[in-house]
C-alpha cells in the first residue's frame, strides 16, 4: 500500500483497524428525506457524538468543509455515484456524479461507490468499467475506494445474499480497499472477513424494527469479523435521545 | 469559495445577498418566441431597467457583448443546455450546447444547467454525470453553476414539488452554487433555504395570470427565503409600461 | 470579433457585406448527382463566373487546392458533416465527417453544418452538442461557422417555416456566425434578418421550376435583407449558358 | 500532397503508376478461410511472385515484418478495420480493429478502412465519423488512406452498382487517397476513374468461375481505367500454378 | 519483438518455450465460486506446487504481491475483462474492467482479455475494437497480450470449434502474443498451431470428468503442438492430494 493510502486508511480505521462511519450522503439519490432535511444542521448535530468517519456527497462535503478544519475531527469519505430505479423501470440510472479531481481537492479520505449486482449483464459490466476508470485515475493520488455490493431491492433470501457475496469477489478484483455490504449471518460474515482480506463494513439500509436491533446487528457483525459499522437512518432517523444513545453504544462495540 | 467565486457571486448577488435575474435565454430551446423575437432589441430595451444579471445563451452573450463592455454593467450568466422533449415523445433530449471555456472567454459570472427531474432514471443519472463534468472543469475556472431541478410540464401538485425538493437536494450534492427552483409555497419555501444554505432564485415560466400574480410571487418568494427572482416571460411578455413597472417593483421587493 | 475572423468574414462577405456562395458539396451525402458527377471539372467550369466563395467538402476541397492558390481567388466554406435519411427510416444518420483542425490545415474560411430540425428531441439535442463542440474548437482557430437550419423533407407550409426560424435562433444561440435559411417568404425574411444580426444567406435545394424562379427567388431575398445567396443545383443542374446567365445575374442581384 | 504521402504512394504505385495488389487480410473479418489458413505461409509463397504490394491486417503485418525487411520487397497497406452481419441480422457490426499510431510504428505506406454503404443512415454516418477521425490522425503521419465502398451482399444490378458508386464519392469527400470498388461495368469505370481523380484499384471478392474471368475482369478495368488490381481470393484460392500464373497475366496487365 | 516483450515472454515461457499457467482470476466475473472462496489462501497453497505462471484478476494481484516479491517465484498474468450473460439474456455485458496503466504498475508479465466470438455481429465489432484500444496502450508499455476467443455456452460442435479457429484466426490479426484455445482436437491443434505462429495455451473450464481426463487432454495438447496449459478449476476444485499430484503430472507434461 502507497504512503497516501496508508495515511488516508489510517485517519478512517485508526489504530485498531476499526470505524464507525456515519453516513449522511442519501440526497444525492434519495433526495430530501426524512432525518436528513437539513444535512449541515445534521451533520453538526452529530458532530459532538463518537464517530471516526462522515459518508458525505460531494456538496455536503463543501458545505461542511469548516466543521472538518481541525485535526481531531472524523475522517470524510466522499460518495461519487447514482443509482436510480423508480418502481417498474427495467432499466436502471446509475453513472458518476462527483470526479476523483474533486475529491482530492476536496481532501476527503476515500471515494465510495455504489455496485448494483442484481442487474443485468450489460450494467454489471458497464458499472465494472465505470469503476475501473475510478480505481485507475484514483491510483493516481493514492485515493482508497470503497465499494458497495447490492441485490437492490430483495428479500434477504440466501440466494440475494450469495448474489452480494459474488458481488463482493468482484469488488475485492476490480481494485476495492474497503468493501461495504449488507449483513450476510454469522457464518458468511466470518468467511466474507477471512476471505477477502480487505475490512468489511456493515451498512445499515432503511430504518427497520427498533434501536436494539440496530445494536444486535453491529454486535454480530462485529463478532464476526466485521470492521466497521456504516449506519445513518436507522440511526438519526430516530428521536435525539435514542440516536445519541445508540452511537454512544456502537462506538463501544466498534471499538471495545 | 474560492477568490473567483467570492468575485463572481459577489458581482450576482450584490452586497445584500439578493439579486433580480432577468433570463432571455429562450431561444436555445424554445426558437422565436412571443416577446423575444429580437433579442438584442429585447436586451437593449431591458438595460436601463433596475436589473443585476441577465441569463443569455452563447450567441445572445457575444451579440451583446458591448453593451455588458463597462463597470456598472449587470452580470451575466451563460445558459449552457438544451432540454426538448416534444408532445407524445418517451424519450426527452438534454445536452451541453456550450462549453465551460467558451463561458470562461466570455467573461460571464455564473454557468446555468438544467435538471429536468420527472424523468425515467437512466435520464437522471445521465444528467447528474453531464453536470458532474460541468463542474469538475468549472472549479479549474472558479466559475459558479446555477442548478434548475424541475418536474417539466407537471401540474403543481405536492408530489411534483416533492420531486423538485428532491432535485434540489441532488443540486446541492453535485456542486451548485445557487439553485433556482419554482416556488414551491411559503413552508417549503422557507424550509429550502435554511436547509440548503445556498442561494436559492425563483422562476417565473410560461406568463400566467396578470402582473399582480408575479408581484405577489416574488413577495412571498422573498419573504420566505428566497435570495433572487429569475421572471422572464412574466415580465417582458407584457406591454412596455408594464414590463418597466414590473420590474421596478420586483427590484424593490428583491432589494427592500 | 477576433482578428482571424474578422478577416475571414471579409474574404468571404467582401466590402458590401455580401456573398455569392456556390455550393458543390453535395457528394458527401447525396453521392454521384446529375452536374456533379465531375465535381473538379464543375468547379473548373464556374471558377471563371463571378462568385465570392464556393462550399465544398474536405476531399474536393483538396483535389481543387491549386485552383484556390492565388490572391484573387474566392474564397472556400468547408461542409463538415453528414445527414443522412432514407425513406421509411424512423432514425436519421448524423455526425461529423471531417475535423476543425483539418479545416485550419486547408485553409478554408469557413466551416458549414447542418442542423436538421424536424427531427426527435434526442436528435436535436446531439445536434446542439456536436455543433457546440466543433464551435469551441473553432473558437481556437477563430474560424467562422455557418449553420443550417432546415425542417428536411417538409412541405413549406408556414409551420415547416417557423420550424426552421425557431432552428436559426437556436443556431445563433449555439454559436454560429452566419445562418443559411430556406427562403421564408418576404416578411419572415425581413424579421429574420433584423432580428438575428447575423449575416442570412438563402440556400437553393433541388432544381425546381424555370431559371426565372430562381432569379425571383434571390431578388426578393436579397431585397428583404439576405446577406447572400447559396445555390448549386438550381444554378449547375442547367444547360451552360443558363448556368452562366445565372450566376451573372445572381451577381447583380447581390452586389448591385 | 506532402512529402510522406509522396513516397508512400510512390512505394505503392511505383513510376507507371499503377499497382497489382494482393490482399490477405481475410483473417480479421472471415477468420480461417480456405486457402489462407496459414497466412504466413501464404505470403511466404506470393512473395516470389510479381506483386507491388501486400494488404494485411496488424498481426500478419507484424508476423511477415522480417520478409518486409529489405528494399525491394513489396509495399504493405493496413487493414484497419471490421465489418460483421450474419445472416437474418438487422445490424450490422463495424469498428476499428488497429490504429493509426499502430500503423506509423509498423512502417506500412497506406492505411485501408471499409465503407459498408447499403446500410441504414445511422450506420452510414457512423461509418463516415469513424473514418474522418481515422484520416485525420493519418494526416498528422502524412499516411495515405485508402477506402473500399460496398453494397455488401447485393447482386451487382445497376442500383447496387449506383449506392457504390455514391458510396465513392463520399469516400473521395472524406478524404480517401485511393478508393477500391467493385468493377462496375466498363462505362462506369471510364467515368468513376475520370470524375474521382484519385487512384481506383479493383477488387475481386469471393473466388467466382474459373480463372479466365480474372483476367478479363482486370484487363476490363485496367482498360477503363483501373489504376491497380486488388484481387485474393480469386489468385489465391486457386491450385499453385493457377495462382502463380495469374499473378504473372495480371502483373502483367497491369504493368503492360 | 521488442525488448519488453521479449524479458516479459521469457519469463512466463522459460527457455524450452513453455508454460504450465494456473488460472485463479474467475472471482471477477463468476464471483465466489467453490475452490477458491478464499483466493489468497488458494495462490497460498498452490505456490509450492510447479508452475510457471499465474493468471489474476487486479484485486488478487495486489493482495498478493509479496508472494511473488521474489526473482524465482512464477510469472504473472493480469485478466483485464469481463463477460457476463445471465441465462435469458440476448445481450451480454463485456468491458475493461482494469487498465493497462495498471498493469504496468502492478509489474505483471502479460495481460490477457475474453473474446466472446458466439455474439451478435455488433458485440463482436466491440470487442475487438476494445481490444484493439488495449494492444495500443499495450505496445506502449511493451506488454504482451494474451486473447481468448470461446464460443461461450455451447455444446463442442465441429461448427463450434471452427467458430473459435475464425477467433483465433481474429486474435491474431488484432495484436495478440499468445493465444488461449479450448482444445480443438489433434489434428485441429496441430494445424491452428502451425497457422497461428504464436503461442496456443489450452484452457481447462468447468471441472468435469476425472482428473485422468485432464491429463489426456493436456497431454494429447502438447503432443499435438499446444505450447502451455492454463487449467484451474479442473486442478484446483478437486482434494489437495489431487491437485498436487495433477500438477506434478501436468508439469511433467509440459515440461517433459
Amino acid at each position: 500500500m502507497g504512503a497516501g493510502k496508508t495515511y488516508r486508511m489510517g485517519r478512517i480505521f485508526g489504530e485498531d483497524g476499526r470505524a464507525l462511519i456515519l453516513p449522511v450522503d442519501h440526497g444525492l439519490t434519495l433526495g430530501r428525506i426524512e432525518g436528513l432535511e437539513d444535512p449541515v444542521a445534521r451533520v453538526d448535530g452529530l458532530l459532538d457524538l463518537p464517530c471516526d468517519a462522515l459518508l458525505m456527497a460531494p456538496g455536503l462535503t463543501r458545505l461542511t468543509a469548516d466543521r472538518f478544519a481541525r485535526r481531531a475531527a472524523p475522517a470524510r469519505l466522499l460518495t461519487l455515484d447514482t443509482f436510480f430505479r423508480l418502481p417498474g423501470e427495467t432499466a436502471a440510472g446509475a453513472g458518476l456524479a462527483g470526479s476523483v479531481e474533486q475529491a482530492a481537492r476536496l481532501g476527503v479520505d476515500c471515494l465510495k461507490l455504489f455496485m448494483a449486482w442484481n442487474v443485468p449483464s450489460r450494467e454489471r459490466a458497464g458499472t465494472l468499467s465505470r469503476i475501473a476508470e475510478v480505481v485507475r485515475r484514483a491510483e493516481e493520488f493514492d485515493l482508497p475506494v470503497m465499494l458497495e455490493p447490492i441485490a437492490v431491492g430483495e428479500q434477504r433470501t440466501p440466494e440475494a445474499i450469495a448474489v452480494e457475496g459474488d458481488g463482493a469477489r468482484a469488488a475485492l478484483e476490480v481494485g476495492a480497499d474497503v468493501i461495504k455490504v449488507a449483513y450476510p449471518g454469522p457464518e458468511l460474515m466470518a468467511a466474507w472477513a477471512a476471505e477477502l482480506r480487505l475490512p468489511l463494513v456493515i451498512l445499515g439500509g432503511p430504518r427497520t424494527g427498533d434501536a436494539e436491533g440496530v445494536i444486535t446487528l453491529a454486535e454480530e457483525a462485529v463478532e464476526h469479523g466485521a470492521r466497521g459499522i456504516v449506519i445513518g437512518r436507522n440511526v438519526w432517523q430516530r428521536p435525539p435521545d435514542v440516536t445519541r444513545a445508540l452511537m454512544q453504544r456502537l462506538h463501544a462495540i466498534v471499538h471495545p
